[in-house]
């Protein structure tokens, strides 16, 4: 039911797609040593790829993301896909010069190789016999996408939060095939406070009864602990000016308090709702998972304890960008980023956009981030077409 | 086991001692309309009342604290009090000065009457049949209890955090009773955040199976839940800075990822040692209902939607203190109750401590806040002997 206004501005009906890969016996070796295969990656794609395949941008979604990050997949649906403000003709991701593709992750429960996925070799659901994954088992796979779709080098990697880690890891493990990083909102590493916030998640979940150790396919989810975790995940996503601002200590009905234990207060009702919305598409194993490949990614450790070795032999520009009132990548872990990329002579551009509206504003409409993302890569696509 | 050094600074052993009031038909009228008693309120004393009753000092706890605020119950205790740094001969409450009562509240489960206590009504645990109180509740309750002590006036009530609310409250509901005022790490009401993480640990315990809609007494106690939401709060109290500093990213076992969801890191073990401690001494319905009497209080809507109403009628001097790093009562709420207190021409002392402790500075060893109250102290009690 879009109009035709807003579709002229939208990459319009898109549908997702999948490639399968490692099949066995070539499966994937995951960083822990275990081996994963075969391996369904969902992707979508939006834009054309130019003759000489210089016009591709791989973009990277965050803990609850999906491949779907612009347009609609039916006429009927309600909202468009999670970066849609940024994807689309004209838009900072311009979908009329640049062909951008949109991939899962392993470990999602969103159309790629999961927990919930099928094992192969039981026949069942994998549950908790999935392998840990981390960040860089995540990219790996995504190498084998861009392989496929026959592009050598990425004129650009982008993400915001977990899918800026990605994007850091992608110039990382394979610097002869990103010309660009944007990494917005996101860090080297978790903090101990983030660490301590998705430990409570998953013991939410995991002290479900329904969790039942991983094995609920076939019986009721852990609904409650997954909601829960959520909730969660929901208060270090906003700023707290931007909770007073939106809603104070409001009470949902009336002006005098119940005196009872129900939702009485606005906030509490926008996070049951966020909750609940959740567990209607989100698999708690795959929490679990997600959660624990953030916890595992760290740059500094993975290079011997000196963050700026990790990008001795990147070959990559980047454009990083924080948020003021973010708290859960708070900005000077950006700055950590730009310092060790700096200390290694790396073109970098940083901004920290002043913004109320906490971690997720990256998922927001904001002139500054579209104007920055927009003029990075109209500077990276030119220079990549002067060489 | 305690040293005679140790015991030379402290008050040594101390008895809680219990006054039961509000006995049928004189039942307490609620702010919510319902009625309480009989109450029975936990106390302690420390110090000696002096003949003209003018040094007596009244101490209000924070969430999951006591009556038990200083010294040891026996020589065998591993801890003394909650608030032993700062109370005994020669401390900030100097105890061979003041006279210092330490009271618990209703709705506890440390001696007090809460949900956990016997309905004389039904000769059961009242559980959810308890009644919501409200931090004006407490401090009735309260006075009740210093009535019985026989002490008119008190030279200060004092409290950090919740028990910071219970000190504002107990100015402006006695004002003829209260010297001065000592509120800590505090604020007028409770933030929206506040309210989002008190909601969350609620619903950790109320999706308890073993909850039981809160008639668990004669049974498995919600421990997972309860715990849960300790692990909540916990990081709610420390500041992101120390637990950097305490915990950062360091693995609890030997350099390398076991690729689990065990205990990895440090911080998550801390949070586990944390939830796990306190359901061996907290019931899990006084979680709901102290969590709930502290979203309620709200002294801005109490007087009619300016917080500068809410001091018209007060008598007492204020020493209000925060916490740099404190992110859950943060200084600008401090702000705000000296502004609305100075808009009154009332006698304000305001200090902002640098601390990178987070909220739960107060409960920690700190000079600076040491010398303000043993200064403000001092003033308040020479100021009433010169009278």
């Amino acid at each position: 039911m879009k109009s035709e206004i807003t579709l002229d501005k939208s990459v319009g009906i898109v549908q997702t797609q999948y490639y399968t890969f490692a099949v066995p016996p070539d499966e994937m070796l995951l960083v822990s040593g275990e081996k994963l295969g075969p391996i369904t990656l969902a992707y979508e794609t939006y834009g054309t790829l130019n003759q000489n395949k210089s016009n591709a941008i791989l973009i990277l979604h965050a803990l609850s993301g999906s491949a779907h990050a612009a347009g609609y997949h039916t006429e009927a649906d309600a909202y468009p896909g999670w970066w849609d403000h940024y994807i689309g003709p004209g838009k900072a991701f311009d979908t009329s010069k640049y062909f951008v593709i949109c991939s899962n992750i392993i470990g999602g429960c969103s159309g790629s190789t999961g927990p919930s996925s099928v094992n192969p070799h039981t026949g069942e659901e994998y549950a908790l016999d999935f392998p840990i994954v981390t960040i860089q088992d995540m990219v790996n796979a995504q190498r084998h996408l861009i392989d496929y779709l026959g592009i050598e080098k990425l004129l650009a990697v982008a993400g915001g939060s977990m899918g800026g880690m990605q994007a850091l890891q992608w110039s990382i493990s394979y610097p002869d095939r990103v010309q660009s990083v944007i990494a917005i909102a996101t860090a080297a590493s978790l903090s101990a406070q983030g660490i301590a916030f998705h430990e409570v998640g998953r013991q939410a979940i995991m002290r479900d009864p329904n969790w039942n150790n991983g094995n609920y396919y076939h019986a009721t989810s852990p609904s409650n602990g997954l909601s829960l975790a959520r909730m969660i995940g929901h208060i270090t996503y906003l700023s707290e000016k931007l909770m007073h601002e939106k809603f104070g200590r409001r009470l949902q009905q009336a002006d005098i308090f119940k005196f009872r234990f129900d939702l009485e207060f606005e906030v509490e009702s926008y996070l049951h709702h966020k909750g609940n919305d959740f567990v209607q598409r989100f698999d708690a194993n795959s929490y679990l998972y997600i959660t624990r490949a953030i916890d595992y990614f760290d740059l500094k450790n993975d290079s011997g304890g000196d963050l700026a070795n990790a990008f001795v032999h990147v070959n990559s520009d980047y454009l990083i960008i924080s948020f003021s009132s973010d708290w859960l990548y708070p900005t000077p872990q950006s700055r950590e980023i730009v310092r060790a990329l700096r200390m290694n002579s790396k073109n970098v551009v940083f901004t920290e956009i002043q913004s109320d509206r906490g971690h997720d504003t990256f998922l927001l409409p904001n002139e500054q981030l579209e104007h920055n993302i927009a003029n990075f890569l109209k500077r990276e696509f030119e220079k990549v077409h002067k060489k």
